[in-house]
């Protein structure tokens, strides 16, 4: 109920997932919100494919309210609600749009940590030139830096990236002001350490500009520097589109130019759309949680529902903690 | 002699500056490095306006070595020799597009620091939607963060922006996850309450999407989140070619619409030229040193001068002495 479009794009998502699922499938989608709302909405639509029940919730997390505001007063929140359905066992995962922080709070305290999981981390899919994306975490749950987070946020995106994109050995690189191992922060050179100790495909520290070119499937790195180079690299199509207008208004032969230009820019900017990846895992808890951008169209949605899919069929979480004890 | 076009693009941008200096200029330029390569570059061009002298200097800082080296091991470089002549008095101004680390290494060890600058700060503009660009600093002096260092980051960002960009009281903002006070590392969260004492104009936090916007002036961050970002920014553009490329490999459709593109894109992105600015300071230090881009054009040396003039005529460095005493 909390994300941007809310209860639309979910709503339309699972629409548009059971459309393309087998007939046969045994998945059904819990929509946990207002009751009357989601009522509304799907009575516009007369999905007949869609296999769903209705979990109703009074309250909404906005996406100004504290992180911990779900646990202490807003109990009866979709977010609050879908989480308990989730450690009750009525649902192999959760997904939600909505306030990221509140997600991660409501869900560490509900689920716990996977054992030898120091910290719940969020990764998020950056484009690269290559066909795979790389997978950057931590992107903001945790913003403190110590060496054991570093090394863990490797393992489990390792594991995490292994099982989405059938890659055998991910390519993990720790994020860096320089390729040599000198590099960096104390706790830095430590995970450098740690990483070259494990058996993971470590191929060094890789620097801001080698993201986007793909050296690396698995970027790790603190949770500040993460959330804030996401940010950044989200808002540069923005800029670069701004750029493209202020040049537009100088003059009318720019105008023409920038029309020409326009539909190309839109089928470049497709493969650069955060949407297609669907939703980015909230790893290290004992659970399946799927985080959407507030801004998620029914598309990521839809694309969040077969994530979860495939999450819960590879059993990550197992892997997971197997690799950390 | 340590750029990657050195020596060529350091003498044709001095040889440009002085095409657009007035003729009773009482500027000069000491180049220092391999006095034959010079002179066989100058020979070439056989300028009339330019104002020079030779310093010969027969070892080069390569931009692998270590930031140390120069203080240590190639005394006859021309980053040592260059800047010694400025500690003695004999220049005014260091500039270089060699080797980032063993400049400013060099430079605070000859020089010393500026009383009450913990660090030095190398700052860098960043494009914005704006007419004016952000001065994102630290972005690379400094790994460890501390709440003080950031806090004296803002107050040297602050008097230069001013003085480079004649905005009177620019609007200072602390780079983190979040726009709330409660936001970040517990030296960002001391920090902010230091800028908030402060007689700076701190408008607070702002998140990584903010930058390119232009909500502030001058934006504060470690120096660790700062490399990163300034790398991942600078590669932005090439990402974007790399994408438009691989589309109009596709078919000959796309191949045609992509031509029709290119010279907009190529009018547009040259406002994102970090060129423009021509080179960044280093600030902090008892000294006026520019350092430059590694492939710093003709253009870019030409833009470091005339802004090497400026801050040597504005006393920048007695403003922040005064500013942070």
């Amino acid at each position: 109920m909390g994300s941007d479009y809310a209860p639309v794009s979910e709503i339309m998502g699972a629409i548009r997932a059971f459309d393309h699922l087998p007939d046969n499938t045994s998945i059904e989608i819990i929509f946990v919100g207002d009751e009357k709302r989601i009522g509304l909405e799907l009575d516009k639509h007369k999905p007949t494919k869609l296999r769903y029940s209705v979990c109703h919730a009074d309250e909404i997390v906005l996406m100004g309210d504290e992180a911990t505001i779900a646990l202490k007063k807003k109990r009866n929140s979709s977010i609050f609600k879908g989480l308990e359905l989730h450690r009750n066992g009525e649902a192999d995962c959760f997904m939600s749009a909505g306030n990221t922080g509140a997600t991660m709070a409501t869900a560490t305290v509900l689920m716990g940590r996977i054992k030898g999981a120091s910290r719940p981390t969020i990764g998020s899919f950056f484009p690269t030139e290559k066909e795979s994306p790389a997978l950057v975490l931590d992107v903001g749950a945790t913003v403190d830096h110590q060496s054991r987070f570093l090394y863990e946020y490797a393992v489990m995106g390792s594991i995490y990236y292994k099982q989405m994109m059938n890659v055998d050995r991910p390519k993990v690189a720790l994020l860096n002001v320089g390729e040599e191992k000198s590099k960096g922060t104390e706790e830095v050179k430590k995970a450098y350490g740690l990483l070259m100790e494990s058996d993971l495909n470590f191929i060094g520290n890789i620097e801001g500009r080698d993201i986007f070119n793909g050296k690396a499937d698995v970027v790790v790195c603190d949770g500040f520097t993460g959330n804030i180079i996401l940010k950044l690299a989200e808002s540069f199509f923005g800029f670069f589109k701004t750029k493209v207008k202020q040049y537009a208004d100088k003059s009318i032969i720019n105008k023409v130019k920038v029309a020409l230009t326009v539909p190309t820019l839109r089928d470049v900017s497709k493969g650069l759309d955060y949407q297609e990846y669907g939703g980015v895992p909230l790893l290290g808890i004992n659970g399946v949680v799927i985080i959407g951008h507030g801004k998620s169209s029914p598309i990521a949605i839809e694309n969040m529902i077969y994530r979860a899919v495939e999450i819960i069929r590879s059993d990550v979480n197992k892997k997971i903690e197997e690799a950390l004890n």
